[in-house]
């Protein structure tokens, strides 16, 4: 059929790659390290963006925008934060290009353009928005502050991958502000919530609410919550976090506010975030070897119709038959395709939906008219049945919810049946090594075991889940007396 | 009121700025010449933004997203293109930031992490794109291609304004490849129709649609089609273009596809791009001395109502109306808001609303309920009138289409009473000078007079309407022979 692609059991990374090129959702891109999201993959976007901004706006969140550079004094200021990114920083220094007098037609960067200060490329905002902040806060009544961002941030990581770990990525990033820490903590925990409805009941992924340990924090935060997803090769994958700054931001950049009594304290923040890198779980969460599998709820072409035809005149009835039924279907507000080009047959474009992710597809022969039928396969088990034309749109209404339910299904018993518990390290690296998934293991609780077991292991502890039941036990590294099972895992 | 703004008589330059700041748009940023696009003005921009990206997709175009980076290669490759811009570019030479040994706690750019090619922030997307297309584009069967994208850009103006002339703006580019001329000259044309119609119906702004002289053309266009707007202190602003960019950048870049006859030709492409210095023009074509007036369509809050009361007992009795009140608006799809706050008086938050533009404010007091009715006050002709309860929602609804009208009516007077003949230098100077506006005169043709013309008047050839009448005179400052005016004007 022309697009082959990597299985699974041959090269799980390669399937990964064919799967976002040859089902067209991105391209690689002349530029180290970022890619071009091609329109299928951004509509893709659009659609989880759009559920996204709603469920923000619903939550008394507004939308604003904040420059894309940091003048290095202010990315600076808090310490940790500016640690923690500093490694990966692209840094404009110029600001003019001229001919190159060496070289007919080329440019150079002027020597003589060069900035004052450097201007960093924002990896997150916290520097820039804060310091904006400043001039919006004196008092109370100022209160909280509700912002959300929709941008592109630069990280320049030395290893990329399509959507899960490139150099540009689109986002949003949440910037809150409050009077006390209590309001903060509610505000990174509701978003948190919100994060994991989204993934749970759009992408159809389950995900684990937890927090992160110490060495896993948001460089600059006091605790960052995150939901953590399962993928198909029992790696881990974070696919959102929402941090509780304390009030480490507004010291750095001095924002008090007068409280109802009139004394001045420190503002409280949060930040929160998820990227297009939640593309990149979903597609390795659901898809298999005859390409992806995309949830009915976010599906940029939710079903595809695929004319089968002898001659004008078949074609003709089918038309007809197909006109009514693409009524039906858009008036329940049901996203379709009629694929009726020319210049590819019907076997080809069975081949090239079911790559694209499409959920539900429906042939309509001269034959199947005839019969008052249509024949409908759905993407995610792989299976066709044949459906009177009577009533045809509310059985694919019924149909995609069912696909949406299943595919969550499927992947939380799979993520159910990872997540395994481990009492010694023995049985924990035999888990890891051969079964993957989760591992519920005791930790003794300091960074330096941590440490330790992600040099030994590569697995890293994913979160402390949220109500998480407190066992007696003990550490599997050290021995020590542990309060409680955290869960481990190798990630992306 | 506390928030004073600068009249247009004393400064109509500040008072242009007062609007922007205290009308809560934006603000000014510690990045020289980016400004932060606030809550309010980025939500009339979300309205905008939703508008056009409905108008794209129903004439045919996806969006996408591309690197905002581009290779310092690939940037000069189309050499006008590279020409026009280079003077303006954001370049990123480095990727790393590390410890300041000199300095406890900063930063400096770590030398070691320069890059092998500088990247230029893009200030257009044409080089990185057209690259791009080279692997998308074969044959005749790949085309057109009809994307655009929504991104941020970066020109470093020397001289920058709020919203009219920022560092880093906010915009639309469409970019699409095509497989003829023809085709390519009517997607042109199409969207600057697009581009009018927005202008026009959505911010009641009249626009003169035309070409550039070659002078102003794009950098790399064949032709730059542009909608014109007029301004209140008589100032021109290009409003939106549209480029047929010929084979250009198909030529720089290499791509070719191979037609029905299985013959190679070079693709034909063109741009088009609107921007968030739409916002400025808002700002400046409508309002007045206390403060936006916002045109309903693209309001965030077409309607405000405050409540007017001594005591809890009349509040509880005008929210139990005003609830109503809110249900009849929003069923007939009409955004308000119901500010009961506290924290300030009524008169205030009347002079607060005038500032921010909203089109219709509605004040509930307990008198007027025992008589059944409310105050309606209209934004644009600053007046009140008493109105029964019953039926409230209706009449608002045609109340907000008449302001719609009644502002773009206005507008059109004044730009139709700026467009003035000229057949004489003086004449034309004196226009310019005394009444402002466009000027219609002859010129004859060359880039030269043109130059001459702007080095002497400071004006500059805003377009070369559509449908221009044809009518011979000599050109104002050489007095050779022209076939048909032109439209000058001083400009932003």
């Amino acid at each position: 059929m022309g697009k082959e692609i990597t299985s699974r059991a041959q090269d799980y990374s390669q399937w990964y790659n064919d799967l976002i090129i040859k089902g067209s959702l991105a391209d690689y891109s002349a530029v180290r390290g970022c890619m071009v999201i091609k329109p299928y993959g951004f509509a893709l976007w659009e659609n989880m963006r759009d559920v996204l901004d709603r469920k923000f706006k619903d939550t008394g969140h507004q939308n604003a925008y904040f420059p894309l550079f940091v003048p290095k004094s202010l990315f600076e200021a808090e310490e940790k934060n500016a640690e923690g990114f500093a490694k990966e920083c692209a840094v404009v220094t110029h600001y003019r290009l001229i001919a190159d007098p060496d070289q007919k037609g080329k440019l150079k960067v002027d020597p003589d353009a060069k900035l004052e200060e450097e201007l960093i490329v924002r990896p997150t905002s916290e520097a820039i928005i804060w310091n904006t902040y400043k001039g919006w806060i004196q008092s109370y009544r100022d209160l909280p502050i509700l912002v959300n961002q929709w941008a592109n941030v630069v990280r320049w990581e030395m290893r990329t991958r399509l959507f899960l770990r490139t150099a540009e990525f689109l986002w949003q990033e949440g910037h809150t502000a409050h009077a006390t820490a209590e309001e903060a903590v509610t505000e990174t925990k509701l978003m948190l919530d919100v994060y994991a409805d989204f993934v749970e009941n759009w992408m159809a992924l389950p995900v684990i609410k937890g927090v992160k340990s110490p060495n896993e924090r948001f460089a600059g935060a006091e605790d960052t919550y995150c939901i953590e997803a399962l993928m198909q090769d029992g790696k881990a994958l974070q696919a959102g976090t929402s941090h509780f700054l304390g009030q480490n931001f507004a010291k750095a950049f001095d924002v008090k506010f007068s409280d109802r009594e009139n004394k001045l304290d420190y503002v409280w923040a949060t930040s929160w975030g998820v990227s297009t890198r939640l593309i990149g779980a979903l597609v390795m969460a659901h898809s298999d070897d005859d390409g992806l599998i995309l949830p009915p709820k976010i599906a940029p072409t939710q079903v595809v119709i695929v004319p089968i035809y002898k001659g004008e005149e078949q074609k003709a009835l089918i038309d007809e038959k197909v006109t009514a039924i693409l009524r039906e279907l858009k008036a329940l507000g049901i996203s379709v395709k009629y694929d009726d080009s020319d210049n590819a047959r019907p076997g080809w474009k069975f081949a090239e939906y079911e790559m694209k992710g499409v959920p539900v597809r429906m042939a309509v022969g001269a034959r199947d008219l005839e019969n008052q039928v249509v024949e409908i396969a759905r993407r995610d088990k792989k299976e066709k049945t044949t459906v009177p034309i009577e009533g045809v749109a509310l059985y694919i209404k019924e149909l995609l919810a069912d696909i949406q339910q299943y595919m969550y299904d499927k992947a939380k018993a799979f993520r159910d049946e990872h997540i395994t518990p481990a009492d010694s390290w023995d049985e924990f690296m035999n888990i890891l090594d051969n079964k993957g998934g989760f591992v519920a293991a005791h930790w003794d609780g300091t960074a330096e075991t941590e440490d330790k077991i992600k040099e030994l292991s590569k697995a890293t502890i994913r979160c402390i889940p949220l109500n998480n039941p407190l066992e007696t036990g003990t550490c599997i590294l050290t021995g020590k007396p542990s309060t409680q099972r955290v869960l481990f895992a190798r990630a992306y």
